[in-house]
């Protein structure tokens, strides 16, 4: 097996990246791609010791900055290397791709050069969240804001397969994130969502609110890509900001603190816990491979981990369950 | 000044909507006017001793239940405790209406009877956030999930005027929830809301993303109302849960019972730091009066912070500054 990696993409790159990989090549029988300018690649690799067979160098001498208008960037770069780490994919000279880069310039690259599975019109990122019970997975994150009722539709027939392969759930339960449980609840779009998914979704169970998002009631919770994203940004931002709020009450009391001394490795394992990075990626879903999207800000970890979910989705062939499944 | 009140409605109607008004009555200068069934009010009444010219009840037979259909509700039971406060209200024999009861009634009786500020579509439900500086205005939290641009717009001209004349910020600032802080992120609807806003919102700072939603960077955020409440609901589900997860580790070590009991009053400190129900209610925007929506689960404290800011509100004599706002 072989996995394609962006070495360029990501705040931390390409040394998070790298470290990343070697890690991953101590734990999984796998080969990497390094997609990336070579002679940097090449100056960082050089500070590990690592069986060289299994790793080799595409370079890519351009690279598509985190800022960067993702369409406008993937049009002008073609040599950049998130295009060519997923040309690699397309030539079936690699089985999945994974990048910390630019997430737009990722999605447009992935659907321009992959394609669409059939009967798919939009790609939708996907992302396994920690919940009190379990996992669940909530689709879209951010790939479509201007999705039609279809689009979603597809999402939760491809989430179910995902997370029947790749998270191992016999029979995933499918939700769509609405403002209340009723069926008549939300605009007329998720209505018309609702109704779609009523007919066409095995186990959908209706309606699903927000505050039920990381109880884990149900396995596979879609929205559209402006929704989802609002989702997690606003989870993160307020985990930050209770945190720092945290801290600063803490620090008022000398008693607090030792309060929060004797509760730290309980803090601790909260904090691996509801981490992301233990998750790894977010899969680009839709196209027509494996594509992993991994956080801006992955650690050596987060990439070692995203390799890991890839390995899971070529293991189980998911991208011809996902098209089995789309074509019933 | 004459608060009008639905005693039926919440959770805990009418216990915990007369103890509020109880409580509001020996700390502010206000008259209340009760509605609701009159022998049920009256016998909560009974329980306590207060100036008895200061209460007034309006007899209301019929109750509107927290799930019922709203607009359903409100042409069927003319003489809900809802319809006929803020009958009262329209009659100019109350100054403001709150209510803890059906908050989709209470938006649909609110705009049917009093009707809408000159130039205002639509509704708009407002909520006073806790942040880490002080405190946000975010708006719509779910009052019209259906919204075009213009909609939004005059949330943001009336979000302005209340953060001004109700909250005290002398210029506050405006920001349009979206996935991106640059102009041209999130679908076209929030693209045309961006344009319209640039053109005719004072002090708009542009988009602010999700995360940033508790930090306080800005007084006002705009968003529609399934967004707006996708993001109380998820905020609210997450400290829940992590809350859930905290006491589960914690029970796991005595070490860290310990802690907890160290940290327990700064714990508290946040817990009242982070409460809504110290600021009383979401103010109805757009409607042609002051009303006010309390949380269904409202504690008599929440009703009397209610009241609290109603009293503000005819105070600074909200309606007719908005009107003029909206106006200009």
């Amino acid at each position: 097996m072989k996995i394609v990696v962006d070495a360029m993409g990501g705040d931390h790159a390409p040394q998070a990246v790298v470290a990343g990989v070697i890690e991953a090549l101590k734990e999984f029988d796998v080969h990497i791609v390094l997609v990336g300018v070579q002679e940097q690649v090449e100056a960082e690799l050089a500070r590990y010791s690592y069986d060289k067979t299994r790793v080799e160098i595409a370079h890519a001498p351009e690279v598509v900055g985190m800022e960067e208008h993702a369409t406008v960037a993937i049009r002008k770069k073609r040599a950049s290397s998130i295009s060519v780490g997923i040309d690699i994919l397309k030539e079936l000279c690699g089985d999945a791709f994974i990048s910390a880069g630019n997430t737009g310039a990722v999605v447009a690259a992935s659907s321009f050069i992959l394609g669409m599975l059939k009967g798919v019109e939009r790609p939708a990122i996907g992302l396994v969240i920690p919940t009190l019970q379990k996992f669940s997975f909530l689709i879209d994150v951010g790939a479509n804001t201007n999705p039609k009722p279809e689009h979603l539709l597809h999402s939760a027939l491809m989430a179910r397969v995902y997370v029947r392969e790749v998270l191992g759930v016999a029979n995933p339960s499918v939700g769509l994130l609405n403002i209340g449980e009723e069926a008549t609840k939300g605009g007329d779009f998720v209505k018309d969502i609702h109704k779609l998914m009523e007919e066409r979704v095995t186990n959908f169970i209706g309606n699903v609110e927000a505050n039920e998002v990381f109880t884990g009631r149900c396995d596979c919770i879609i929205c559209d890509g402006f929704v989802g994203n609002v989702v997690i940004k606003v989870s993160e931002g307020l985990m930050e900001s209770a945190g720092a709020l945290l801290r600063r009450e803490i620090k008022k009391s000398p008693l607090a603190m030792t309060g929060a001394v004797l509760m730290k490795s309980r803090l601790e394992h909260i904090k691996k816990y509801a981490d992301y990075t233990e998750y790894g990626g977010a899969p680009l879903l839709g196209v027509n491979g494996i594509v992993m999207i991994s956080h801006g800000r992955s650690s050596p970890k987060a990439i070692k981990n995203a390799i890991r979910a890839t390995i899971r989705e070529v293991d189980h062939n998911i991208i011809a369950a996902m098209a089995s499944e789309l074509s019933k």
